[in-house]
Parts: structure tokens; sequence; C-alpha cells
């Protein structure tokens, strides 16, 4: 088996881009920034009466790993999708990206996993997801042999939304922490977090390496008041975090050391999917790459700024390109 | 039946677009700036072989739909799509564009239309289109009530690619002539013209109010070496023609009058598709609204700028707004 640097593990998702404007969000009673899971009824009611779309494939971890492929990494992805187009269209985008995908597709049975993304015109997305397929991922999936060609895998912490998808993501975090390979997890979603506490908080202190959450992500892991009282838990709980606090960039803890990182400039945000995927792929080229934290950290910024500055969440531009311009790459 | 401005009858096609270089134009055997109909077979070739794509709803003729739509005109479709989820995501977008569309799916057998766009960097388009299911459109679904409710039937050329489809396109001429309705053609592709020349060359004399071409379609109809040729031969057999000339604009042919319209200015050019499309939408809503040729000529200019400024062969910008900061709308 080649050797990856990272593999990751998440749902498999077409984007459904659209504008929209706040009171459209208000009316579908959306809360903005938000995702939300939705069923069949809810996705085809919100489908209908919102305007025009676009697809684009999309899926959180799926993301990160085009993002570490654009930076030159060897990146895989396990994921479920449907014998449907959507399922096709989500595996030719991330194949034709050059991440290794293998997860066979299931035939009949539920659709592949959509969102329908909401974008304002301030830039910001409301995502409702209808998973599909996507939390059929079992145990047969999830390819011992892959994980252990990775130096790095990547948890989408999305999973956990479903109890076979869960247990297929800590039968892989078991087989990589064997392998003495890294686990790192995203916590996805602060409502996710929410539903699932006692379990994240758990698997975070058993399990985790690397844990990537924004503000609000961290704040309702440890049900923290301030973004200090999160870190400050977060440090004493993690062996690295990476935290994502959107403009005003990010903190990445390490044992003693706390390494704030600007928000690298962009000139217009246009749509903010995909932001905080973008930065886990930098960072986690980065440490795989062996660079360190700072170097890793900046990294990540670089790739958040390219994908919120178009339409859709994988990276538009070539990153390795954009990191060597900053130097950030030899 | 609501009074629609103009029905539309085409292909209904969902465009898969990704970027390439001229190399793999060339290692594809692809004629840069043609369409290009392929089978199943070669679709699937040419999708492994390129880059990422995004999907957005296109076809000619819905295209312009949707460009008269935006301009606030009333719009009809009558197109043929497939109860799969590219048939979901094409009944989607041009109905939540505000066009009519009522065609109802086929159930099973061939996909919904796809066409392959490959941009190059110089934002030029080059087509691979699969039609799917969208050539079964049979006088079942000519809708005559819905053709009598229009001022303009537009017909879309590359309908004559297959006899079911080109019957129920001389159907509804006939429909729209018999009510005293205007028919509106465009001839899509040169090699389409090539392929039907004498039939193309009989119905734009007998059957045909309003012509659309670009350069290389008149030429090719008329047999023509030079485009001043070509220009005479199309002004003594229509009563209107509008004849686009890409970057240098466009020339209106209505009976002894010749009107030369400048090509608006465009920042810069992203991807060609749809110029041809959204020309034909502003020069109809202009007719179609009773205005006179030279100011429906430049709406038809407006829509196609704004067409070409972005992917997708659709108008993501409002027109009646852009029409009416240009002075061209009240």
């Amino acid at each position: 088996m080649q050797d990856h640097d990272v593999v990751g593990i998440g749902n498999a998702i077409v984007d459904i881009i659209g504008q929209c404007d706040d009171a459209f969000l208000a009316r579908h009673r959306r809360t903005k920034g938000s995702m939300q899971l939705v069923d069949a009824i809810t996705v085809a009611e919100l489908y209908d009466a919102m305007g025009p779309g676009i697809e684009i494939s999309g899926g959180s971890a799926a993301n990160t790993m085009v993002g570490v492929a654009s930076f030159g990494g060897k990146a895989a992805f396990i994921g479920k999708t449907s014998n449907d187009q959507f399922g096709e269209v989500f595996r030719h985008d991330i194949q034709a990206a050059g991440v290794t995908f293998t997860t066979p597709a299931a035939a009949g049975g539920e659709p592949t996993g959509r969102s329908l993304i909401l974008v304002t015109p301030d830039g910001q997305r409301t995502m409702n997801t209808m998973l599909g397929v996507s939390p059929q991922l079992g145990s047969q999936e999830v390819d011992a042999g892959l994980i252990r060609s990775a130096r790095i895998l990547y948890l989408e912490g999305y999973l956990f939304d479903r109890p076979q998808a869960k247990a297929a993501f800590r039968q892989a975090a078991e087989i990589a922490a064997k392998a003495g390979r890294q686990v790192a997890l995203t916590l996805s979603d602060p409502f996710c977090v929410d539903r699932h506490r006692p379990e994240f908080q758990e698997f975070v202190r058993a399990s985790v390496d690397i844990l990537f959450a924004n503000e609000a992500e961290i704040a309702s892991l440890y049900e923290a008041s301030t973004f200090e009282d999160a870190a400050r838990r977060a440090q004493s709980e993690t062996k690295l975090a990476a935290l994502t606090r959107s403009e005003k960039g990010s903190v990445i803890l390490s044992g003693g050391k706390v390494v704030e990182i600007a928000a690298a400039p962009v000139a217009r945000v246009v749509d903010t999917t995909g932001a905080g995927d973008l930065f886990a792929a930098g960072f986690l080229f980065g440490v795989a790459k062996g660079r360190d934290i700072e170097t890793a950290g900046r990294l990540g910024s670089l790739a958040a700024a390219e994908v919120i500055s178009h339409v859709g969440a994988r990276p538009v531009a070539n990153l390795a390109e954009l990191a060597r311009r900053q130097r950030l790459l030899a």
C-alpha cells in the first residue's frame, strides 16, 4: 500500500449552494452559520423554496483531504456514497483532485448525502444536510491497510451523529493507535458536540493526538463561557489543539506552548463554507511533513483564506503554489 | 393559461464544468470552442480524465429562458428530463429562476442529458454533450396551449440532431404560426448546421421570423466564405436576423436595415459558455416587449457580457437591474 500523509474518514456529501437573504433563513427557521441535519421531507421543502443552485462536491473531511492533496500531500478518504448521480459526482471529483478513494458505493437504498448550503450576502453559510447513505459507513469499509499506510488519521465529528458510523470511527482510531499513527479529530459543529458531549470528552482525552475546533465547538465541548476558559481546558486535556477563530485567526496549543496565528488576508469573503476544513488541511499537511506548529498554522490560514474567497468548499487555486509564493514551502 | 413573452424548446442539460489546458483538448482530440455530441462511453472516458467539476443547469434554450426571466419577462421551457438526480437539479433550477416548466420527466431509460464543458485559461469553452433522454421529446410534450400563450416561440437548433425531437420542433412551429405567433430559431452550432443544411435552409426560409446565429453558424448555413457574404444571404432570406460576432459585437439585419451593436465591456472573460444563449435572451425580451431592434440588441450584448464574466451559462446578476442601470429599461 502506497504511503499516505493523511487518511480522512467522514460523510460523503454533495453541496447544493444557493444564495438567500436573512429573511429567507428566518422564514424557514434556520440558525445562521449552523449545520442542521434534515430529513428527506425538510430537504425537499427547503430545496423547493430556495433559488437556483450549483452543485459542488463537499463533505468536511473530504474537503480537508482535497486540501492536503492540493498542497502536494498524499491523502486518502473513506466515506460512503450510493451508486446514484451525486455519488458518481462525489467519486469523480475527489479522485480527480488526486485523493485515494476506494470505498465501494452502496447499491440502492438511501441516496448519496447532500447539503443545501444557503449563502447570505455577508458570505456566511447555513447548512442543511441530509446524510443519506453516508452514516451507513460500517466496519467493512474501514480499510485497515489504508489507515496503517497514513501518518495521520483524521476523523470528522459529524460521524458521531449515527451509531454505525460512530462505531466505524472508533474502530479506525484503534487501528491507527495500534499502528503508532496519530489520530486527529475535528469537532465539526457545536450542536453535534452538544448531542454527544460526554463521549466526545472521553474520546478526546483517551484517543486524540490533534484536536481541531472553532470557538463555538470548543466552548460547547467544555461547557465554557469564555474562549479563554475553553482554551485552558483544551490545553490540559489535549496534546495538540488548533482552535480557529474566524477573522481573529487561530490559536495553537501544544503542551505548555501557545502560538497565535493571524488570519491570512482576504479581499472579499464570498462564502465561508469549508474555512475550517481547509485550515485543517494546511495544518495536517504541515504536521505530516514535520513542520513546526507555527508554519503548520500559517499553512492552515492560507488555505482557509483561499477557500472563503470563492463559492464552494474545495480549493480552486493550487495551494502548494500559493504556499511557495508566501515562502511557506520551498 | 398565463401569457408568456417567450416559450423555448430545447435540450434539458446539466453542465459539468471543469478547467483544462490546450494540451488536454489536443490529447482527447477535442476541437476548441465546439460542441460535440458524445456517447455514454466517450462521456465516461472524458469525465474520468478531466479534473474536478461543478454542476450547473444548462441547455441552450433553457439558458435563454432563464435570461428572459431575469430581465423580468415571462418565460416557459419545454424539454425532456429523466427522473434522476440531474433531472431533479435541472427542474429545480429552471423553476427557481421563475421559468414555467411543466414537461413531465421520463421514468427510467436514458438519463438526463449532460454536457462536459472544458474551460481553457483563455475563457473558451469546449462542450461534450451526451443528450441522454433529451431528444426523446415527442409530440405529446409539445404543449399547444403553452405555445399559443407566448408571443414568441424559440427553437434550439441542436434539436435537429434527432428525428423525434426534430418532428416535435416542426410541430411546435406550426402551432405557433397558426396562432399568429413569431417563430425564432438559433442555429446552435456550425457542425449541427452542417449535418442538416438543406433542412435548416428550408426551415429558415419557410418558418422562421427571427434567426440567431454566430459567424461560424451563418457561414455554415449558406456555405459562405466571408461573414459579409453570409450576412447578405441572411438579409435576403430572413425577416429579422441577429448575428453575433463575439468581441466584435453583433449585427442586426431587419429588411433593408443593418444595425451594428458593440459588445458590452467585460473586465475579464472567465467562461464564454452561454454567451449566444444570453444574447438571444436580451434580444427576445426586447422584441417581445416591443422595443426597437437596436435596444433589443443592446439588451442582448448586456446579458452576454454578464454571463461570460463568471463560470456557468446562466446569469448570476439580475439582468433587469443591470439594464436599468444602463438606462436600457425604465
